[in-house]
């Protein structure tokens, strides 16, 4: 019965937005996110949980059972990539939902007041997709990244985070709610648990990540009238710098370094004009600091040995470098000690990608939980998981809170 | 004295839109390419003479001694590329109303009418940057494209070339002028010219040009948690393409080829996702269509090898394939009669970039003359040629103007 609530709710939010090939579209602050806020303050005020907005857009559904205490917060967000999947971030925040509402259904049937009270987080601008960096508002909440510096970043149509948020109606002053220790699940968006049959990832720690800010600086010319021994051609010159990122990945063991190109500006881009500028983002993970340091170390060296093969200037700069982070021992056995309780079969797992539980980890224990992807597929339309493996997860994250609240993981420091 | 006037105004129009580094910014239908047309607008006003816009945004100054006659059309165009040069097209345009100043003034000297018309006119959207493809204006004028649908095109923001020129006020109904020839001067935009030390070129014929629109059809996914091994980057391969494109030039002699990318976009271009669509242009040009389709042969084979080793798809598409134009030679040697006349060193010469005198090569007898460019480039703001090279091309206008409007090349057939 309340799977099906859990399901019926699940399929709705993913017609917020949808796309032609059953993914969504629903980038950070736009008219598709604010609608699925509404529906998340809908669901709140229908059961009496009072709703806060903070001053980075980061929306919080409060169960106060106890006024002056503390708050464990489960969640995750609401946005999405352009085109992307319907299961990414929706999944964790419409789970925490219902996990809320059975564990404040357990604790009223108990008669015994928890320790701690509950929030349910829908985190700004999760994705990047639109406003760099990634993991925004969780970023700002654990104070790692500075507020006013956040609403000022603009899009690539110049609008800032403060206009787009002020445009939906989402830049809150409400208070934040004091956090005790935070858990979070989500799709894995790999192959792991999917190959091994596994129901659940208990995750131990995150990759290390780490951008490359790349800027190539050629010649504009005309295409046709400029003889090619004549130009500074950008683009030429950016290209080789595409694949040697892609191709850096070899030089190490196949799956310890993952790297792409993900982002790319031309300009003038014109049909007939060669470029003179040529604008991208590397992005380098490994579970290992030192393989990404090598990674790049030797792109930097071969992206000098470009320059001046093409007698042109590229800019390389650092940025957005993410640390391994562990989360505490006792979460993870939390986590496998209620996928026992459950049936569920779970193993320890590292996530390479970045998720807002990995900020709060930086101030709470934290705890972080997978369900497998079918394919291993995620930030696209085709992105996909059953829907008994998300049931199962509301099962386990419900679980999971019932014992937070309880006092579970408040006493634990986090490992880094 | 009339040297003085006519560097005055050249000086003058390239303060309007300027950028930081000399030079100009004033794309087709914007607001900086409105104030140039204004002023070419009262340059002829001050005059009395005659402006008249048809339905594509070309304007004509007109100057009407036998009311009835068909006009020697004489001009070239005051778009720029995005960071142009401020020689490219405005030279010829300026240039032309100050030959066309100079031609009235010996026809009410000498007394004689003569049998023409002449009419000077800036040429709507011959670069192309802004709206695909180039040489539009003049195209239309000839016939060659649809005006309907030209006025469809839309710039990468979704504006129309209609709304655009509405916007700026040149979307006109005026009659266009009946051409008996034409001739055009502007700068050589290569280094052929300034290397041999002379002062004019004949252009005797233009280059064999084609585009390829290429598509290349990967798959968007997590740039952190998708393995290198179930990745499909559109962008790597298509970074690929644009080195074949490169290199391809490096199959055929020296100098025999042009080859480039200059426009290339990123779907959905954020930088933790994977790209699903990179689409791109390619430019091929040579003075042989033999050389063009070998090397178009060649990348097409070499594409569809790349598209399978990817695992991924790539549509190419031939357009805008524009034949080898040849100029009537009458007008080849009334240019080197002038050039001899005025004692400047000519050469015969042919055209890499295109023109709007091919375009009007198909219709009338045209001539085209170039000027010395210093070192040879062209679209971008490093492009110079020199006051005395300006002045001396004033001075050849003028003659083959005069020589124009008394008949000559009115009755020289066009060969292709």
């Amino acid at each position: 019965m309340s799977a099906e609530s859990f399901l019926k709710d699940f399929h709705h939010v993913a017609t917020i937005g949808a796309t032609a090939n059953h993914g969504v579209d629903r980038q950070a602050a736009t008219a598709e996110d604010a609608r699925t806020r509404a529906w998340f303050a809908g669901f709140a005020a229908d059961r009496g949980w009072e709703v806060r907005v903070d001053g980075i857009g980061n929306m919080f559904a409060l169960l106060t059972w106890r006024p002056g205490a503390p708050f464990v917060l489960i969640g995750s967000h609401l946005d999405s990539q352009p085109l992307g999947g319907r299961f990414d971030g929706a999944y964790g925040v419409i789970a925490a939902l219902h996990a809320a509402q059975r564990v404040d259904r357990r604790i009223l049937e108990s008669g015994m007041l928890p320790p701690f009270n509950l929030a349910v987080v829908n985190w700004f601008n999760e994705e990047g997709g639109r406003f760099a960096p990634s993991i925004m508002g969780s970023s700002v909440f654990a104070g790692l990244m500075d507020q006013e510096k956040m609403l000022d970043v603009a899009d690539l149509q110049g609008t800032t985070v403060r206009q787009a948020l002020e445009g939906i109606g989402y830049l809150g002053t409400d208070e934040r709610p004091e956090p005790v220790s935070y858990a979070e699940i989500h799709i894995e968006q790999g192959r792991i648990l999917e190959r091994e049959g596994l129901r659940l990832g208990a995750v131990e720690s995150s990759w290390y990540t780490q951008k490359l800010d790349i800027e190539v600086l050629g010649e504009q010319s005309h295409t046709g009238a400029t003889a090619m021994a004549d130009r500074h051609d950008a683009l030429v010159a950016a290209s080789k710098v595409v694949l040697m990122v892609h191709d850096v990945t070899k030089d190490f063991e196949e799956e310890a370094l993952v790297s792409s190109v993900g982002q790319l500006t031309l300009e003038p881009n014109s049909p007939i004009v060669v470029a003179r500028r040529v604008h991208l983002v590397a992005d380098l993970r490994s579970g290992s600091p030192e393989i990404v340091q090598a990674a790049r170390d030797k792109l930097l060296k071969d992206i000098a040995a470009l320059a001046k093969e093409h007698d042109i200037r590229i800019n390389v700069r650092d940025f957005d470098i993410r640390p391994v982070q562990h989360f505490p021992e006792a979460g993870i056995e939390l986590t496998e000690k209620v996928a026992a309780n459950l049936g569920l079969g779970v193993r320890r797992i590292r996530t390479m990608a970045g998720h807002d539980s990995v900020a709060m980890n930086r101030i709470v224990p934290a705890l972080m939980m997978f369900i497998p992807s079918v394919d291993g597929v995620s930030h696209c339309e085709r992105e996909f998981s059953t829907d008994a493996d998300m049931v199962a997860g509301v099962d386990a994250l419900t679980e999971v809170a019932l014992e937070l609240v309880n006092g579970a993981l408040a006493a634990s420091g986090r490992k880094d």
